[in-house]
């Protein structure tokens, strides 16, 4: 590739230009009541969306790190709600230790259940999800309905994900599906309020994965 | 797919689900001095965040939509600077005018390239998009590095992009990157501040994709 104007190097590298955004937000954040294991989540969070009040926002069921890291390291399947996701999620680090990300709204038997049972693409991928990842991680970043669809089949007994990941952004039912999350008593994260959205859920599964490989 | 629980369908269909999620945000909203070509956008932008401030700090290039709709009418291609947003855009309404969507962040010859530079794959990319895609459409929500270097090369000529969306989110760049994007005189939709995202760069590009369809 040449270019008629002269390629001046940049003085910044990408990864100084991701350590000095983490130290900018460990400065602005300031205080706060998160334990070094959540940490890094939000920092990561807060990296993926510029948004304090997201980072600030984050909920943890006290179990959820440690739980996903475990969880990775075994291997397990990491289920993504949109393709988004799917493509957002650093793969290398989920994949040395045998595990796999998947996602099904798009598959042609989904598609056609929801048509047929006349419901959102969303559940019928999550029914699909459960059966296909006992014991995975599911990161739900866009669809109320797969989250809503994923606690129902929890409290029924019919999925018992190690750890779920539930941050859809929206105005309908987004909120209220993660207010029903943080009550279950499994590994969780969580936020409150209409926010949320496909960067801070892969930036949460990202930040697990790199403390399961620190951990190797 | 056969569950011991019964199966209740929802009152609520994705189509109701995004038509009262887009009510409340023009009620939300309220006044803003968006134009009726514009709104769309906006709605969308705000319908992906859930973030009003973000929404409102949209800024256009009077000629935004309007270059937008004709090139995707005219079958340009479309540039992501990441795949995440790659995945996002809705691709049908593209490729029915004959266009496609692309992104070359993980090109082999750009990370080969970008080593041997000892700068981002986001610069060596756009660099590289600029040659496949001219008078296309450029999608970047992720790197500011990106957009920097797109804004150099329109600068010096070396490209013409037909509309550039140009919403990267973080703390390093990101802000002052669509500052420097607001100043260029050519097709623009850019956001103040440090917010923004792939979401939102979807958000913006599908809904111009809707009103180049509605206009079939």
């Amino acid at each position: 590739m040449d270019f008629k104007t002269e390629f001046k190097p940049l003085t910044v590298q990408p990864q100084e230009i991701e350590g000095k955004s983490f130290q900018m937000i460990t400065e602005e954040l300031g205080e706060h009541s998160f334990t070094d294991e959540q940490y890094p989540v939000v920092q990561r969070v807060i990296h993926a969306s510029a948004d304090f009040e997201l980072g600030r926002s984050v909920l943890f069921h006290p179990d959820a790190v440690r739980a996903g890291v475990a969880a990775i390291r075994s291997g397990c399947k990491v289920i993504a709600d949109v393709q988004m996701i799917q493509s957002g999620i650093s793969k290398p680090r989920i994949e040395k230790f045998g595990g796999s990300v998947h996602v099904h709204i798009s598959d042609p038997d989904v598609i056609e259940e929801a048509k047929r049972l006349n419901t959102t693409r969303a559940i019928v991928a999550t029914r699909k999800a459960v059966k296909l990842a006992e014991g995975g991680i599911f990161a739900i970043g866009n669809a109320p309905t797969a989250l809503l669809e994923l606690i129902r089949l929890v409290k029924n007994g019919e999925a018992k994900p190690a750890l779920i990941v539930g941050m859809p952004v929206g105005f309908v039912s987004a909120a209220e599906s993660k207010e029903e999350l943080a009550k279950l008593d499994l590994p969780f994260i969580t936020n409150v309020g209409r926010k949320g959205g496909s960067p801070v859920t892969v930036a949460a599964i990202n930040a697990i994965s790199l403390m399961a490989e620190q951990q190797g």
